[in-house]
């Protein structure tokens, strides 16, 4: 098999764990696969250099940045290199531009445009171990890039579908994808399997493992994304193709918010346009709005209530006072107690009746909806954020997930 | 002017001495120089890296250290652009590979075959402040190479060469070259102008403020080099063609070189080629043989005196014993207790007496002199330890170099 194997920052944030990410690097290829490796900088590092950069400006220019930050996973993949080559691996350290990662042009926040894989490939062909330095590319200029948070899974994926790796296993300190959060339920179940939209909606509920962009892009590029630790043996989640899981379950998570606040607005002026106005300001904002709900009141005014991350609350009520003087908005209220929780499942799709039994369960614990929202595999429930974890071990129960 | 300002490690050994150089360059440019900016790696942290290394391999892969060390340039050289750009000067980072730095093959010892000076030529023509990561560069593959100790000084004697820059200013903590060290003579004076091979016989003879490399490099390519502190607004010493040099002092300084071990091996057998084996053989050893002197001794015997490094005394005595072994050498004999005196000057081509005068200066202190070797502008004593600073004074004095 050809495996990519990508080490976050805390898997290699230290000497002695750069030490035991090498040992299980080594295992890998002993065990007959070929194996190319992205590494992140060592956790803190970075931090430290964006420190170092924000001493002397509140506002560094990006192409320094990059120049500045791609500096810390290009230490990692040498010291990996150096580690793996002493225990008799042949291993040979790369930078983003070497392993051909070609960006845009959008400095501190590049996307992936092109992979040209050869060097990667006869290096793997002539039995070396790459070690890639994660988070970086070049531009059309030659300029370094980087890719923005979580840029280093990034690169590992984009490095699997380039080399159609057979697995790409992304090592972060946790053991895989849960059907809830252990600490809210302790019965809660690693997921051997789940499939990409399943885990889209998983990043985008606030699961902290894999960001987003790198589900995404496993799926277009078809990369058998494994999430595992690296700090034990244990196997972790794949998260694949839902063609590739053969018993869909019909529910196979329950995932919860705390962080996103109810925007709540009363006696919305009736005139056309009025909430494509409000929504276009607030994304102009860089407000990520996430559920609506637009009612109507016996007396024929329009609410409309949304959500919002609590951390762009702020924003969101400056876009608001403008309607509110305008007089647009009659009035505004705010309330960040409540909470997220969704049902999450692929099996969802054929069946009916999940989300009734979403409903009554919140209906038998006494917890009042405020919002509901659903897609083709997901229900999601703002709830008052007290019942948070009642509503995720009662949900929990129901569909089973401990079994 | 075109001016290359080159600051060393401990010139931006923290955050506080990093925005010191950037008031400096920003400063020059304001004169209306156009200016491009070499630095080294953060005082510390190439050591950290290579301890890094060295924590997993006692001779790591040298392509793996090249990609290792040259990030702590990178590192300084973006936080200097953002901290010039933060005082309003437009300026921007370049890695070596950016500033079309290319090196031959070998790694950690690279040496610059070529500059493309296109791209630092275009952004200085455009009235940018270019700063670039020294010590580095690529070879032919675009691998990453580092130009060795003192490697930064290389970098920017070379980018001024190929700019063909007016002045290449090379920043340390020492404000300039004195006519002897101020610590053993406080009547020292620092020297406003020296030769390229006046600096090259003070560079060879231990002065650490610039290594032989760069002074050559400087000297080939005819780069007028500056050699000042970044702690004061104090000019510096000018090393430049001789021609430029109006008034040729008979003697430049003295300088002491105590890292001397004195080797003396008594009767020598008398057999063709004997000396160039025994040199020849020191040679594969790495051991850097100094002045030698083979005398014949009454009996007809042959006897050889040569001096080496302290720090290889041991393996030349490996050689040695090989020698005396074979029965081609009676006996050995060491002393480290001995130190290498010298006064340089470029005077002594057109002036006789210079040596005279030293060698009646030693006499009248009583120190005797084991070893004498002359060049067309240096004599070199070896003497007692103990004499050296005595000897040092004496000769400051005898050539009036206070004046």
């Amino acid at each position: 098999m050809l495996i990519v194997q990508k080490f976050g920052g805390t898997s290699v944030g230290d000497l002695e764990r750069i030490a035991n990410v090498a040992k299980r690097v080594a295992k890998t290829k002993k065990e007959g696969n070929a194996v190319v490796v992205v590494v992140s900088a060592m956790s803190g590092e970075t931090n430290k250099l964006v420190g170092y950069a924000e001493h002397f400006s509140k506002n560094p220019a990006r192409a320094e940045m990059d120049m500045l930050l791609s500096s810390g996973e290009r230490v990692t993949a040498s010291l990996l290199s150096i580690a793996l080559q002493e225990m008799g691996v042949d291993a040979t350290a790369m930078s983003g531009r070497k392993a051909g990662i070609l960006t845009d042009n959008i400095h501190t926040k590049a996307r992936i445009q092109e992979i040209d894989p050869t060097a990667m490939h006869n290096l793997v062909k002539e039995g070396k171990v790459v070690v890639v330095a994660g988070f970086q590319g070049v531009n059309e200029e030659g300029d370094i890039t980087t890719l923005g948070r979580g840029g280093s899974d990034l690169s590992a994926v984009a490095i699997a579908g380039a080399l159609e790796a057979d697995l790409c296993e992304i090592y972060t300190d946790v053991t895989g994808i849960y059907t809830t959060d252990p600490r809210i339920e302790p019965k809660a179940k690693k997921l051997e399997k789940i499939s990409y939209d399943e885990m889209l909606e998983f990043a985008s509920l606030g699961a902290k493992v894999l960001q987003n962009r790198s589900v995404e892009m496993a799926k277009k590029l078809n990369v058998n994304l494994v999430t595992r630790s690296s700090f034990s043996d244990e196997e972790g989640t794949l998260i694949t193709k839902e063609e590739n899981i053969m018993e869909k379950p019909l529910v196979s998570g329950i995932a919860l918010d705390r962080n996103q606040a109810r925007v709540s607005l009363c006696g919305v002026k009736d005139r056309p346009g009025i909430a494509s106005d409000i929504f276009n300001t607030l994304a102009d904002a860089d407000v990520n709005v996430d559920m609506i709900i637009q009612t109507k009141s016996v007396d024929e005014s329009t609410n409309i209530d949304f959500t919002v991350p609590v951390g762009e609350l702020i924003d969101a009520k400056v876009v608001v006072d403008v309607f509110v003087k305008k007089g647009e908005i009659k009035s505004d209220s705010y309330n960040e107690d409540i909470c997220k929780v969704s049902v999450v499942g692929v099996g969802m799709k054929s069946h009916a009746g999940v989300a009734a039994k979403a409903f009554s369960v919140m209906a038998k614990e006494n917890i009042n909806i405020h919002m509901i929202s659903t897609s083709e595999i997901k229900i999601s429930m703002v709830i008052d954020e007290k019942y948070a974890e009642l509503a995720v071990r009662s949900l929990h129960d129901a569909y089973e997930l401990e079994k």
